[in-house]
């Protein structure tokens, strides 16, 4: 015994040797009431100081793995119920095994099977992957996000340790606030909450609005965000979709779907929309908006990148153009655009709504991480947002133009859309398979999003595929868009 | 104009100027086609430097507010879609109204009207409250979660501001399986997910396995966790409470419940059980095991405060009890010993279970903070969470001591319960109101929780209460103690 004992680098040496010696109890090669080596064994057994050893047997004793006898040592306590200590409650023999699977419900099941992080092509190493949309990590100014820690913690540090509130740290809140209102959204009778990210508001709303007695109606772009129709799905909407123009979605459809039935909800991504790269025109945005308030349709909008826009007049969320009225709720997040690690977002609407959701909030997961609230916010108070902002524009902007040219001169079969952002899209040919294009490349090392994700009826989009390019290098944009181009025109004859 | 300008201070001036710009545009103070003064002008305006303009007016362009003319200077540009330009969508005559409220469903409705934040008493500033139960903020060692945090940041920054695993951060998840194999369990077969603390893991489990098509059926202890209560009826779940005894659960009504009716799940607190403060005794965990088995059900064990355990032999949890079976879900969380304001906690159960789970978790949040997850597996790699403890359970336990001695002197008729942990456990005579108690000792600056929330039938517990001392001073427990005492003297009669 005592042969295998192994120190690993930054690690108190002292709490390496309780770990250790608790594993020999626990796996039975100590025994209760078995005398302990004395510390001064134990120290040349280990090669170890006996400093330490001593720090180690208090820790044992502490956590209640020993007992020490004055003047005689420390001996090994009783283990109540240990697997390992031939005590536990069930023998080997009397095994009770519940069948977990059986019992998970149609939700749990649902969201398994509409997983694709768990049905998707994994990348292997080496690959080209067009798969992601994270922002680039080499953007990110770590010295900034330090000093925003430090700064946060020297001045409240005993604060963001302790519980925060459901609603959110209450800085970040009126910085957002106000954030929003230089977006020209009107505030008065509106609040704000915050959530972990886009994600976790959507679904509390959700989770707020559906009727459990009734499958519910959405409305929404066609294609849109998958993990949109994924947490719809998920509440037992049934989704129309809407075809998208060059400018955002089809109004003439739109008008058309609205007279034709009755809807809940709608769910709208008016900037650098998710997969297809389009901004929704001004005058569109104004004619959905009347469009919505004719039919009293709530919206949610996802302010999805927004914040990446690099060209052209300041273009107004939809929760803008609704002025006073209360019918938008705004999804924001910094995650696309900033650090997707902290986990963000905002849900902005009606002051009555916020305070619904708040509670909905408080039951699920509290608050939000205060750490990460805080370090959002005294990044963006430090002014360092705006700086980042501007290095990521450039240089996403300047990806994006590589990208395009890139599809355009090895992809030309391809219809693309995308007016910036993170991705591009990709329209072939009607009857087109972009999942056997993806089968094809994948083999050859590049892969991609088949589009059919993102929308919303079974069997659409089999020609489409999204390029996600903020992760890839400039070379590799090229080498894995000219072997796309390459397999796709093989496949084509 | 411009006259209006005010510096604050840590942030930088160009960004206050942006900002002070945009909202004139904003409000319409300053019109579309408008010219902006020059850099010069605006600087004498303002008191700051030109630099500052220059940097402000590139700013305001790049976010679409303005348009420069070479030779010229800057101009407002059009606003389209802002509330205040006019040009929104609905004219004031035109409000679009939503009736939120009416558009709440049972779930949210009953979200609110069991979230006891929105109807407890508020402490005003110098009331001593016994309320909380949170840890103690004067015990944080925030010079080691600093570390913690830059010597993470310096290994692997990028990837922790990054996307992380809806299944938690892999170094995390590696260190807590082993932390929980020295709590006796045998974790082959099983797995762990992280989540946003204990209610979160709570919540996602219940979703999964509540059958939407009836009630459910729950097994707890009476009283228990008030929160556990309110996710269960959130739920669905009808619950039926077993009284508790000394040493936890009374075995003779849990058998006589098991026999009578049929359950979907238990819910268990066996170590410093909130709110009795009871430590459930190894031989009753057996017990109750076994009856689980007998009658399959499977076990939702909340691992509250195990780690503040001080005194005997280690005493191990229900899923190490119940050895290589898997019907026990162990719900982990360093939040009331460590620090509540990094929102981790942990799942730990069956392999296919964690599995489904994960798919849950990843369509509400995506996943947890990895910031926080690495700054705390950084906090116990280090062996700062051992040495904590140790100073945490030092000083809980005298402080556990001092209100346990302030409650026999001058709270007399009231029995006590708790071994330990952060709070007491107070039950008056049959009849006596701590409502009434607390609306008394509120007018007089004092201020605990009420013992009837925590109980699962309507009318239970009306003559208990909850004394969390973790977070009031020595001098103030006394004082505190004492005016409750001599306020259920007088109420007595």
């Amino acid at each position: 015994m005592f042969h295998d004992f192994k120190l690993i680098d930054d690690r108190p040496v002292a709490i390496q040797v309780k770990e250790y010696v608790k594993r020999l109890i626990i796996k039975g090669a100590l025994q209760p009431g078995q005398k302990l080596p004395s510390t001064r064994e134990m120290s040349s057994l280990l090669h170890v100081s006996r400093n330490t050893v001593i720090a180690a047997y208090e820790g044992l004793e502490d956590d209640g793995f020993t007992y020490a006898v004055r003047g005689k040592g420390s001996y090994v306590a009783a283990m109540v119920g240990h697997a390992g200590s031939g005590e536990s409650t069930f023998g080997t023999a009397e095994l009770w095994r519940v069948d977990w699977k059986a019992k998970m419900n149609a939700y749990a099941q649902e969201a398994a099977r509409l997983d694709i992080m768990k049905h998707g092509i994994q990348a292997r190493k080496g690959t080209i992957s067009f798969t992601s949309i994270a922002p680039d990590e080499q953007l990110f100014d770590l010295g900034n996000v330090k000093r925003a820690f430090m700064d946060r913690m020297s001045i409240e540090g005993q604060v963001l340790l302790n519980y925060g509130y459901a609603k959110g740290y209450k800085p970040l809140i009126d910085y957002l606030l106000r954030y929003m209102e230089h977006k020209g959204v009107d505030i008065r009778g509106k609040d704000m909450l915050i959530t972990n990210g886009f994600t976790e508001g959507f679904d509390i709303v959700l989770s707020a609005l559906r009727d459990p007695a009734r499958r519910g109606a959405a409305l929404c772009e066609n294609p849109t965000h998958n993990t949109a129709i994924k947490n719809l799905k998920l509440h037992g909407y049934d989704i129309t979709g809407i075809p998208m123009e060059r400018d955002g979605i089809h109004l003439g459809q739109l008008e058309q779907a609205l007279e034709a039935g009755s809807f809940d909800v709608a769910y709208f991504v008016p900037s650098y929309h998710n997969p297809t790269g389009i901004v929704m025109s001004p005058a569109k945005r104004n004619a959905v908006m009347k469009l919505m308030m004719r039919y009293q349709i709530p919206v949610i909008e996802d302010g999805f990148n927004e914040e990446l826009r690099y060209s052209g007049a300041h273009v107004a969320p939809l929760i803008a153009t609704a002025g006073q009225s209360n019918g938008v709720i705004y999804l924001g997040s910094f995650s696309k655009v900033l650090f997707p690690g902290l986990r963000v977002g905002w849900v902005l609407g009606d002051r009555e709504l916020i305070d619904s959701l708040e509670s909905i909030k408080r039951a699920r997961t509290i608050h939000t991480s205060t750490m990460d609230q805080s370090i959002l916010y005294q990044y963006l108070l430090n002014g360092n947002f705006d700086k980042y902002l501007k290095k990521a524009r450039t240089e996403y902007k300047r990806k994006y133009e590589w990208t395009k040219a890139c599809c355009e001169a090895h992809i030309p079969w391809a219809q693309l859309s995308g007016d910036g952002g993170l991705h591009l899209f990709l329209t072939f040919a009607e009857g087109f398979n972009t999942r056997e294009l993806l089968t094809a490349c994948a083999g050859q090392g590049v892969i991609f999003t088949p589009g059919d994700m993102f929308f919303t009826g079974a069997g659409e989009g089999g020609n489409t595929m999204r390029i996600g390019f903020s992760r890839v290098a400039d070379d590799d944009i090229e080498r894995g868009i000219r072997l796309i181009g390459q397999t796709a025109g093989q496949l084509m004859g």
